[in-house]
C-alpha cells in the first residue's frame, strides 16, 4: 500500500494558500470599473493599468514593461528576440528544466556554470569569458533559485553586472520568487542596479495564482519594443480579463495579504521539511532556503536517485530528479518542492522517502555482497 | 473640423453588445465551482470542462480539441506544426492580413487564389494543383470571410475536400464568425464533413468578448498532440481563469443570449451600411454579407483608395485599405467593419466617406484637365 499520494514534484501552491475570495472580488471590481478595457482586444503590451502598476513598482517608465501570458511566454519572446542558433548562452548548473529545453530547442550553445549556495560561480564564469566565449545572454535566477533554492549574494550581483558590461552580454534576471522571502534580508534586483545591462522577468503565479497566467518583462525600451512586435504576431494581445483581475488584486492591497499568507506557509513548510530530513534522512545534504518553493537535496555520492525515484513512487511520493536540471551528471541529487504540501504531508512524505532510501541502500549493499 | 472619429477599421464589437453582466456572473460562478481548476497551472490542452464543451459541440472526442490563448495563437501553433520554410500554402485572395504576415514570416510559399462571392475559386485552385504545386495547407475562412464578408457555398466545400484528399493537403478551416449568421441558411463545417482532412479553428472573441482571449482547434488527434507539445513549450498552460469564465458563460446559456444580441445588432448595422452606401456612394460595389463583421467595397477601377484613406482620415473616418489583404493590386478596394459602430455612426461615417470620395474624384478630374 502506497498511502495517499504526496507530491514534492511541482512548483505550485496548495489551494489553501490561494486567495480565491480575493480573486472573486477582484474580478467583480475589474469588470465594474473598466468593462471596455477588459473585454476589448487591448494591446500587445498588456493591460495598461497593470503595466503602469508594474512600472511604478520597479521605478521605470511603462515603455520599459511588457505584460505577457505568463512569464514563460515572456522568456520565449526574449529568446526569440536575442538568441539565434549557435549563440552562446550562460545558464546556472543546475537550472530550471524548461529554460534548458527552450534554449536547446533554439539551437543555442548552452554553457552551464556551477551554482554555489551564494549563487553562480562568478570566477568560473570569468574564466569561460576569458577563453573568448562571447555570450549573448546570461540566464540567472537570483532569488531562491529553481531548482536549488539558493540566493545570489550582493557581491556576486555586482560582479555579474561588471562582467556583463565588460563583455557586452545581457543578464536575463528571472525572478518569479522574489516576493517570497521569509527569512534573511532582501537584496536589490540587478535591473535596479543597472537597467541597461539587464532584462528582468517576473510573474504573478507565485503571488496571485498560477492559473491566472500573468507574467512580465522589464528592460530597455528597444528590447521591449522588439518583444511588443513579437507578441502582436503571436497573439494580438495577452489576456485582458486576467490582467484586469490582477490589476485590481494588486491595487486593492489583496496581493500584500496574499504574499504574507504564502510566506508564512512556506516558512512553516520549509522548517518542517528541514527538521524531518535531518531526523529521518541524515545522509541528505541541503541548504535551508530563505524563500521560494524549492529545496535541493544531495544524497551520498553514488546514490542512484533514478532508482530512488521509482521506489518513492511505489510509496506514492513524487519529486524531480536532479538530472532533469542539468545536461549531464547530478545522478545523486533531487529537488523537493514544499509549496504544494501541508506540514503533515511533508512529515509523512519524508518518512516514506527515507524508507525508500533505506530500501535502496539495502539493495545496493546486498548487490555488492 | 473632422467631427467625432468613426472607425470602420477594427473587427471588434462595440461595448454595448458585450454581455458584461453575464461575464461578471460567469466569473463568480467559475471561482465558486472550481477554485482549484481556475487557480492551478492546469494543462496545455486547456481547461478540461471547456475542452469537453467544445468537443461535444463539434461531436468529437476531447482528444481532438486544444483550447488556446486566442485563435491567432492556435494558428501560430498549427503553422509551427505543419508549415516549414519553402512549403506551399494556399490562401484566399484577399485574406486576413495577420495570416498573410504569419505565413510570410515563416518563409512559406504563399499562393493566393481569388475569392468569389461564393468562396474560393476552386477551379483556379485545381489548375494550380495540376501544375504540380503540392501545398501543405489551404487556409480557408468559410463564413463571412475577413476581409470580404463572403461565404463558401456547400458545393465548393465538397469540392475543396475532394481536392484535399486527392492532393494530400490539409484544409485549415478558420471559422471565428460562424455563429454570427443573421440571414440565409447555416452550412455544415468542413471538419464535420471530413474530420481527417481538416483542422478547424474558432474563438470566443466574437461570441463572448475579444479581451477574454480564448480560441481553439479541432483536428486529428496526432495534430492536436503535436500542438499540445508546442503549447507546453510556449506557455506551460493557457489562461485557466479566462477559460473557466468562458466555460461558465457557455454552460449557463449566456452565450446563446450573447450571440442573439450580437447578431441582431450586426444585421441592423449591415442594413444601415448597405442602404447608406447605395444612397451616398452609388459608385461602390459590394455584396451584403449574411453574417460576420466585414463588408468588402470595390470602387471604380482607378480609384486611389490610399488617397481616399487620407482624405477620410482628415474627416475622422478610418477603414482598412484593400491592399493590406493581398500581396499586390486591389488598390481600389477597402474593408469596412460594421461591428464596432452604431447605426448613427454608420450613417455619419458613410456620409463623410462619400464626401472624401467626391473630393478625390474632383481632384483627379482637375488633375486630368
Amino acid at each position: 500500500m502506497s498511502g495517499k499520494p504526496i507530491s514534492f514534484a511541482r512548483g505550485a501552491p496548495s489551494l489553501d494558500i490561494v486567495d480565491v475570495e480575493g480573486l472573486k472580488a477582484a474580478a467583480q471590481a475589474a469588470f465594474e470599473q473598466d468593462p471596455a478595457g477588459l473585454t476589448a482586444y487591448g494591446t500587445s503590451v498588456g493591460y495598461p493599468p497593470l503595466r503602469e502598476w508594474i512600472a511604478e513598482k520597479h521605478g521605470v517608465a511603462p515603455e520599459n514593461v511588457i505584460v505577457t501570458n505568463g512569464s514563460m511566454q515572456a522568456d520565449a519572446f526574449l529568446f526569440d528576440a536575442l538568441v539565434e542558433a549557435g549563440d552562446s548562452v550562460i545558464v546556472e548548473l543546475p537550472t530550471y528544466d524548461r529554460t534548458l529545453l527552450s534554449l536547446r530547442g533554439r539551437g543555442a550553445d548552452v554553457r552551464m556554470i556551477e551554482l554555489e549556495p551564494d549563487g553562480i560561480d562568478v570566477a568560473a564564469l570569468e574564466r569561460v569569458l576569458l577563453t573568448g566565449t562571447r555570450p549573448k545572454l546570461a540566464h540567472i535566477i537570483p532569488n531562491f533559485q529553481n531548482p536549488a533554492g539558493y540566493t545570489l549574494s550582493l557581491a556576486k550581483r555586482e560582479r555579474l553586472l561588471e562582467l556583463a558590461r565588460e563583455h557586452g552580454f545581457t543578464i536575463f534576471e528571472d525572478d518569479p520568487y522574489v516576493e517570497l522571502r521569509f527569512s534573511g534580508e532582501r537584496l536589490p534586483t540587478m535591473v535596479s542596479m543597472d537597467p541597461q545591462s539587464v532584462v528582468y522577468a517576473s510573474s504573478f503565479s507565485k503571488t496571485v495564482a498560477p492559473g491566472i497566467r500573468v507574467g512580465y518583462l522589464v528592460g530597455p525600451r528597444e528590447v521591449i519594443a522588439t518583444i511588443e512586435r513579437l507578441a502582436t504576431g503571436a497573439y494580438i494581445s495577452p489576456n485582458m480579463v486576467a490582467q484586469g483581475i490582477v490589476n485590481q488584486f494588486a491595487r486593492s492591497g489583496a496581493i500584500e495579504k496574499s504574499i504574507e499568507t504564502v510566506k508564512h506557509a512556506l516558512q512553516e513548510r520549509v522548517t518542517v521539511l528541514s527538521q524531518a530530513l535531518a531526523r529521518e534522512l541524515p545522509e541528505a545534504r541541503f541548504v535551508t532556503p530563505e524563500g521560494g518553493y524549492f529545496m535541493w537535496v544531495e544524497l551520498p555520492r553514488g546514490t542512484d536517485v533514478s532508482a530512488l525515484f521509482s521506489l518513492a513512487a511505489q510509496r506514492g511520493v513524487q519529486f524531480v530528479k536532479g538530472t532533469d536540471f542539468v545536461l549531464e551528471g547530478y545522478e545523486s541529487s533531487l529537488r523537493l518542492a514544499y509549496s504544494g504540501v501541508t506540514p503533515a504531508e511533508i512529515e509523512e512524505g519524508v518518512r516514506r522517502l527515507a524508507e525508500a532510501y533505506r530500501e535502496l541502500s539495502a539493495g545496493s549493499s546486498s548487490a555488492a555482497d
